[in-house]
């Protein structure tokens, strides 16, 4: 994907592709103003855990350009990098990235910018160790000439800086050509399996078959999968992990049938500040999603719904946690 | 639903609600020929197993009809059978019923329409039956002022010829004042779930929520659940239940969380004939309806799906299976 630029800093605005138009149209946004930003990580133009990281660096890097250029009292910035840090209260990286970046507000715009670009460019190193790591593992604990993956949701460049943690495992596992097939659930209700995650696969190279999400636990059960593999948005200190909706009932199978389920995630997604995944706040988003498909409705007018973006996995149905190495330095077996 | 005929004997044809155009669009088809019979089923304007059934005994019917004007040889005829038979490999209820009334297709036509009609009659009378026991069991077993339910798929009278299975059941706890919430899986791909269960609960007056499949195992695990209940296209003789793919995903969050999983099928949907869900033959539907969405593309042009209709409940998920007696005369618990 060395073609696609996800999210890139250009001087005083974030440029980022739109995922919401992806596969059918590459259309790029300029954030210029953290109305901008929120609106963008709302609609989930952009979206993924380590991503939503970086645009949270830069997003107070746009707040103190936007305070200057409008002459903003201090209160107003603190409130508008509050409301940029709360956006989506479920992946801890946004959060967590503005309130780094708030660290050094007194510092300097060079400052500033240069502890966003600092997120981002860790994000980097920390995709390639998470392979790394990964494919230690497999290699020691669970080797075989060729493997048949699992994936739920986006995991690859889309959703990261650059190469991705799930999806850049499994990319990693092609470039060493041990990936036999990717069963890439779709991720109701927004598709971001059939829409990003084939897309990016498709551009690799990696053969795949998208499936809708309830069929991932019929093909894990009836032995077409060897292991699955996710990111993450959130992971509690006992292991509990919040990703998006659907993992649950992946890691559910994998367990029944015993095979492996893992989760690969910067350690930017570690929340040691919570001891278990009961503590994690579950995002709801709004019925339209769920009642209508791109614009057609597909339910009885009068009808509502559950719209939960995320579940939580316990920790003793994860295998093992591939990480870069900073909270967690080796992957947790359990 | 009694304004509601989904399955009807006109004389010399069978009508039919075109399940397919709901709930936009409320359209009867007129089947005429054992090729309009196989084309309705392959396309699922009729579909749920029991209804199959219905439709399976009527299609003999037409299929004889059609060889008397058309002059076909006893061959064709028989191989016009075979091929209705065969429409859908997966839902025992079609050949069932095919099988059963091509058995007096030498005692002419009179005999051969009242068998179709006595396997519609019998239906309705099973659908009750049905109710009837589940609600002894739950009294007996797992008694609560109110329930909140999960199902998957569409189930109701849209699945069968009067009162539906599973969503019969929900009917009659309604009824008795009993259900607090329905939670209704969409069921992809193709949404019987949010077209056609929310459809009959919103005309039955009784509160529901639409979710995406994939979030059916968080809710479980949040606790905001009581039960689920599913129906079946095939119970072999050990328990284990082949049903709408996604129906294994349900059973195995229940599992988890200990909270029942109940089946609800007609007698005419056990085959004794296997032993084990092994032996059942699983669907595999075209990549279409997985990568389409009513005619717009949600995935990259190249490509493919994995796409089966059912999925397989291993007989030890099944808190019990509730039917009207006609082989297990009580429900199983296991």
């Amino acid at each position: 994907m060395s073609d696609i630029t996800p999210i890139e800093w250009k001087i005083d605005h974030l440029r980022v592709l739109d995922q919401t138009l992806l596969p059918l149209q590459e259309v790029y946004r300029d954030l210029r103003s953290v109305q901008d930003v929120i609106e963008a990580i709302q609609s989930l133009a952009v979206r993924g855990a380590p991503a939503l990281g970086a645009v949270g660096g830069y997003g107070v890097v746009i707040a103190v350009l936007q305070a200057q250029k409008e002459n903003w009292s201090p209160d107003a910035l603190q409130k508008s990098i509050r409301d940029l840090r709360d956006a989506r209260p479920t992946a801890v990286n946004l959060a967590w990235a503005v309130e780094r970046v708030s660290q050094v507000l007194e510092d300097g715009f060079n400052r500033i910018l240069d502890e966003a670009k600092a997120i981002e460019n860790e994000d980097r190193e920390a995709n390639r160790a998470i392979s790394d790591n990964a494919l230690a593992w497999l290699s020691a604990n669970y080797d075989k000439p060729t493997y048949r993956i699992l994936t739920h949701c986006n995991t690859g460049t889309l959703a990261t800086t650059y190469w991705g943690t799930a999806l850049g495992v499994i990319r990693a596992l092609h470039d060493a050509g041990k990936v036999a097939e990717v069963l890439v659930d779709e991720t109701r209700p927004l598709l971001q399996g059939s829409r990003l995650t084939a897309w990016e696969l498709e551009k690799l190279g990696i053969p795949y078959r998208i499936q809708v999400d309830s069929a991932a636990a019929g093909a894990i059960l009836r032995g077409m999968v060897d292991f699955a593999i996710v990111g993450a948005d959130r992971i509690a200190s006992n292991g509990d992990t919040a990703n998006k909706v659907g993992t649950l009932s992946v890691a559910l199978a994998c367990k029944y049938a015993s095979i492996p389920f893992f989760v690969a995630a910067p350690s930017s997604t570690f929340d040691l500040s919570i001891s278990s995944g009961d503590n994690i706040e579950i995002e709801e988003r709004n019925d339209y999603e769920v009642l209508n498909f791109w614009g057609r409705i597909i339910a009885p007018n009068e009808s509502k719904a559950f719209n939960p973006a995320f579940d939580v996995t316990p920790h003793e149905l994860i295998t093992a946690t591939f990480s870069n190495g900073h909270v967690r330095n080796e992957p947790v077996s359990g």
